[in-house]
């Protein structure tokens, strides 16, 4: 699967947009009818998100290689906001899009065997001549904290399924460094080592059996925040791929990216969330007609443009 | 919430049933008719995991004070299967357990927010006079990785709506050691210190301002396939009351579980799920008839004998 993302990043742009709907960034044209039809309910907001979700993707689809829709938004909305962002993976992925669900899971061997089937494979019903998906998508973040058992069942379907993971390790938060920082003791090599860069050679070795191309189905989630972190996981990781939040509205710029990314171009995709789909209330252009989708179209134009001009600097 | 915890605890026993089911768990009299009815579909499976559900809690209700459902068991069916998770949950706390849902999530802040309010607390829609909740439960398990400010939004809500969390500090896990177990480098105390120590330490302190009774609404998870560590943490903790799993089929005994509580019999409470739900399958009484509910009661009976042992023995 990495390697089909890093052809369409080669044809597009290394930007993946999370679809991460909130209330607040919608605009009232989408709001209003939907509320009026169905009440202020959890079926009026999955059916808002889900019309919001629709109008930036067909906007920018010719323009990205991914989507990155953040779960957590629609799981506060109960079955209905959970139909929502299944109607949004399903949508995006009949599009040619490759979809990057931001689940962060991740728990003890069985149970994340269970999170990987979930949403990277599928599971036997009955006497297992019959199979059914939950939430299928293309990629998945995963938690490290639980070790090799919680992080080897997604790289087993990975492996059956042509899928991939992004594993955190240097998250884009402020107060990622509370233990990822945490210098750590390591007899290996003589010296005391941050927690995130003994993640980051984890992500190397589970990723050495699952090579599609030059990179492995097995990334790394390093924020855009921390630049010089990145340009270490960098060296530590030759074969995973950088997934890059914290872009944009988070603080991250362009001149930050450049370490994350290898010679070839390739090796990192950065997201951005609020940046692109709430383009449209600081645009002057968009503001008052709420066009959310030629917004979102613009700000991804500007958001390439931004990359491109760091890499050509670099 | 933890104060009514531990009152039930009181008057029942330290113990939660893990609500995990699998297909294979599950007699054929309760999956035969459904799967005639709905076919080889995750409708069949949702109706057949709650129809096993109800029959397991129906049960052992007057027997414990809370289940602990793990929400992958379900989410691995998709919408159909968290329909199920939901009529479990609903129909728990509707007969007055406490339900205590394994969903280990844990984002950066502002997501980990939604996450809260998906499961915690609930949400706004349109203008604040209507407000939704998505899968509202009692108490939720978090993952720490990303620090305080993916933590804190969990506490916070606990405090608006009188709920808790366990925190996962040591998880049971043969591999949590990894990264759980690591040496950190701990100026404060001059000493290299374990990771789950340092995490313990900032359960007590994210704990300090959600106290309800002797206890605070922040918990622990901790294994109790690690008793030496559960005695550590139990000392670095006296105001968390930790979550145990591990019990009966991932190894552990009532023996390995007396340093997880306190003198007063309280700060602990130990998870089984497979050893209770599945009993019916290793029980020659129950094996034939499939008889879920009975065999269920019967290991619940069991694992009260053994900790209460088990703890009029220290």
């Amino acid at each position: 699967m990495i390697a089909k993302l890093n052809e369409r990043i080669r044809e597009t742009a290394p930007i993946v947009v999370g679809l991460d709907p909130k209330l607040d960034y919608i605009p009232d044209r989408i709001k209003k009818p939907v509320l009026a039809e169905y009440g202020k309910t959890a079926e009026a907001v999955g059916e808002i998100f889900w019309l919001y979700n629709r109008e930036i993707v067909d906007h920018v689809m010719d323009l990205i290689p991914a989507v990155k829709p953040q779960i957590a938004m629609y799981e506060q909305f109960g079955l209905e906001g959970l139909r929502a962002y299944k109607r949004t993976v399903d949508y995006c992925r009949s599009h040619g899009l490759i979809v990057i669900s931001d689940v962060k899971r991740g728990d003890i061997g069985s149970t994340s065997a269970s999170y990987a089937e979930a949403h990277l494979g599928k599971t036997a019903v009955g006497d297992g001549s019959a199979h059914v998906t939950g939430f299928e998508t293309d990629f998945v973040t995963v938690n490290p904290y639980l070790g090799t058992d919680g992080v080897q069942p997604f790289v087993d379907v990975c492996a059956r399924e042509d899928k991939g993971i992004f594993v955190l390790v240097k998250t884009s938060n402020p107060s990622s460094g509370e233990f990822q920082d945490r210098l750590v003791v390591d007899e290996t090599s003589g010296r005391n080592r941050p927690l995130y860069e003994l993640v980051g050679e984890m992500v190397e070795h589970w990723g050495a059996s699952s090579m599609d191309g030059d990179y492995s189905n097995v990334g790394a989630v390093v924020g855009a925040t921390y630049p010089e972190q990145g340009r270490i996981l960098r060296e530590l990781m030759p074969h995973a791929c950088i997934l890059v939040p914290g872009y944009g509205a988070q603080g991250g710029k362009g001149s930050d990216l450049v370490h994350f990314f290898r010679p070839d171009g390739l090796g990192a995709i950065v997201n951005s969330s609020r940046g692109i789909i709430a383009a449209w209330q600081k645009d002057e252009r968009f503001r008052d007609s709420g066009n959310v989708g030629q917004a979102a179209r613009a700000a991804v134009v500007d958001m390439r443009e931004d990359i491109a001009q760091a890499l050509e600097g670099r």
